[in-house]
């Protein structure tokens, strides 16, 4: 059996998992919290149910790499580093640079350092997990996983935003989309379930969790994703606006007084699902405030821009075989998963309203009947960085 | 017969047509262009193809409301001003005051102007035409028909960003919409066509000209439409980008060291067709250079953004009885037409390639097996206009 570590870095944290291939068995999995800050969080979960916790000073990745790697040796998971055969790493933006994953070498790290100008928050963190795991394990393979990669095969007509061109040819903006590793996963799980070859497949996949986006998977490529040049376009999301139109950020500019990094934050930070309700991000406090006419209107808008993204995207493969949630609320939230297929039953969809009260489990959710099948799939993009590890080594 | 006419004021120009009423005939229409300018041009239609046409400077609107009059007067067209029994002025933005036409009175004019802050090219010109009408016909029936009167109908789920509820709240920061004089006019027609009572259709009305919006009219009523707080939203348009997302906003304004205000004029007058195309944001220029990548990508952005919207305002109505193309674009462009439905097959919507080609008369254009019917309908603002007119002067 080897050992393939899978690594999401953020900017102060540390998530990973350990995985036993190829039998794709999750050996421990853990996360670094407050790294750089006072008080970090080191918690690692294994074997039967067991946990092991420590708070401790953790002052950069390098450091927490090593705690990682030693506490997996105290802990008897591993013999020693050797026995790590592959790292992958969850990495934000490709660019136009990667279509799929690809082992990391010098140019591939410059490269996606070079993209912190799209995704200013993460690549640069992903970067530091990568450099703390090549400096500890040297010898060993790493394999960048992009978010953006399962995008790439969008056409120009999809991808390109209606500006002067030369802001595509010299600056590269464009639609990049997110969230690529899960709607790959989910949309070839959903073919196996559909029982046909993915090539004749036509998916639209919904990623709902915190961040959300929707996908049109066909013939097993994304061909259109809500998602844009950044993670802020698109359907509501927790604290996201979404789609707006772009008068709207002058007119606030000017009447709040703020300038246009400050206009972002807030659509980014403060609007969304939060914004609206005036409560919460959080789908389950929502949930909790139902009596609050603030928050039935935010959960009716997230449902209807959702809807609105399955309606196009059918539009765009002109049909769809299946509907797949996937994701925190997706695979969680029954009733917002039913408010989204309320308008749907035109397309010959129908929900299944006992299975649909279903949660975190692979399933089909709509009726023997209903001409479109819907589907919850629980994402995985941890396993499929496993797995492109694999795929790379050999 | 009482003769009303109904006005189009912009700031250098005044477009209008004399009705006689009710029989809905045009007496003559015509155009003053150049206003505060030097070499006005000054065209009135008449008659049996006549044309009067001048070129004379014209200082500002009221010189430019006498010279019409007078020279209705002259070409025998009138008896005297009074034989005007009513003037009605389109506005393009009504905010959430009007859900309807309305006389003007001091406090309409006030808010007509107030409103100057969400449509600053528009509105201070319509108010504009609004006061030189009323000095020169004091005693005259004046009436305002609004752009986004039709769209007051939205639910409110429709017409909130997902941004803080405070700025809806003390902002109105919210979708307004546009177009809504013709998408009235042309989903009523379309109701007729389908022999079926206004109150139970689902028609969705496309209104193709140099902008360009998309409106889902549930049982006579707007409920989504697709331009937004501006009508910078939406679809791709002639130079307009429709919506893309706003962190492309402050990427763009860093890389070219613009302000937001030139930001978004580059947005509104850079970009749509033109942008992409390099070329032109006239149709017309544009199928003349088919040979150019560019430009076919360019169609099928156009396309593809239009047929986005279709798709999703048929899941937001779950359902639909007609699609409606109107505007230069809509009724003229067979092409665009054919490109749009091509991928609307699965709906059950077939065009008939034949009456497709045909333009600018009221037809069905789908075929009679297709469920869904396609209909291209000739709008005319004008004559809702002086409908509107009539009948507050009862």
């Amino acid at each position: 059996m080897s050992k393939t570590i899978a690594i999401n870095a953020g900017s102060s944290s540390l998530k990973w998992q350990l995985y036993g291939m190829p039998e794709e068995t999750v050996i421990a999995k853990g996360i670094v919290e407050r790294i750089g800050l006072n008080d970090s969080i080191f918690t690692i979960k294994y074997g039967e149910g067991q946990k092991f916790e420590q708070i401790i000073d953790i002052p950069d990745h390098d450091v927490a790499v090593k705690m990682l790697l030693d506490q997996l040796i105290d802990l008897g998971i591993l013999a020693t580093y050797d026995e790590i055969t592959g790292v992958g790493h969850r990495v934000v933006h490709g660019g136009e640079f990667y279509d799929r994953s690809v082992v990391i070498d010098d140019e591939v790290l410059k490269n996606i350092e070079a993209l912190a100008d799209f995704a200013p928050l993460h690549n640069p963190a992903n970067a530091m997990g990568i450099r703390a795991f090549k400096h500890l394990l040297p010898n060993i393979i790493s394999v960048a996983v992009f978010d953006t990669a399962f995008h790439a095969t969008m056409p120009e007509e999809n991808y390109l935003y209606s500006l002067p061109r030369e802001y595509y040819e010299t600056l590269r903006v464009r639609k990049y989309g997110a969230h690529g590793t899960s709607h790959r996963y989910v949309s070839e799980r959903a073919a196996e379930m559909l029982g046909k070859p993915l090539a004749e497949t036509k998916i639209i996949t919904c990623h709902l969790g915190n961040g959300a986006s929707i996908t049109a998977v066909e013939g097993g490529k994304s061909i259109d994703t809500s998602m844009g040049f950044t993670p802020l376009a698109g359907v509501t999301m927790g604290t996201r606006s979404g789609d707006i139109d772009p008068s709207v950020l002058p007119y606030l500019m000017e009447k709040l007084d703020i300038d246009i990094n400050e206009m972002i934050n807030i659509l980014n930070k403060k609007s969304g699902l939060l914004g609206l309700s005036g409560i919460s991000s959080d789908m389950r406090d929502l949930e909790n405030n139902m009596d609050k006419e603030e928050v039935r209107v935010a959960l009716d808008i997230f449902a209807d821009r959702i809807r609105k993204y399955i309606g196009s995207y059918v539009t765009v493969m002109n049909g769809v075989d299946a509907i797949v949630f996937t994701a925190g609320i997706g695979e969680n939230d029954s009733a917002t998963r039913a408010n989204i297929m309320s308008k749907l039953t035109w397309l010959g969809c129908e929900l299944d309203a006992e299975k649909n009260k279903e949660r975190g489990e692979e399933l089909e959710i709509s009726t023997p009947e209903s001409t479109v099948k819907v589907f919850l799939i629980p994402t995985d993009e941890e396993l499929v960085i496993a797995r492109d590890v694999e795929a790379l080594r050999r």
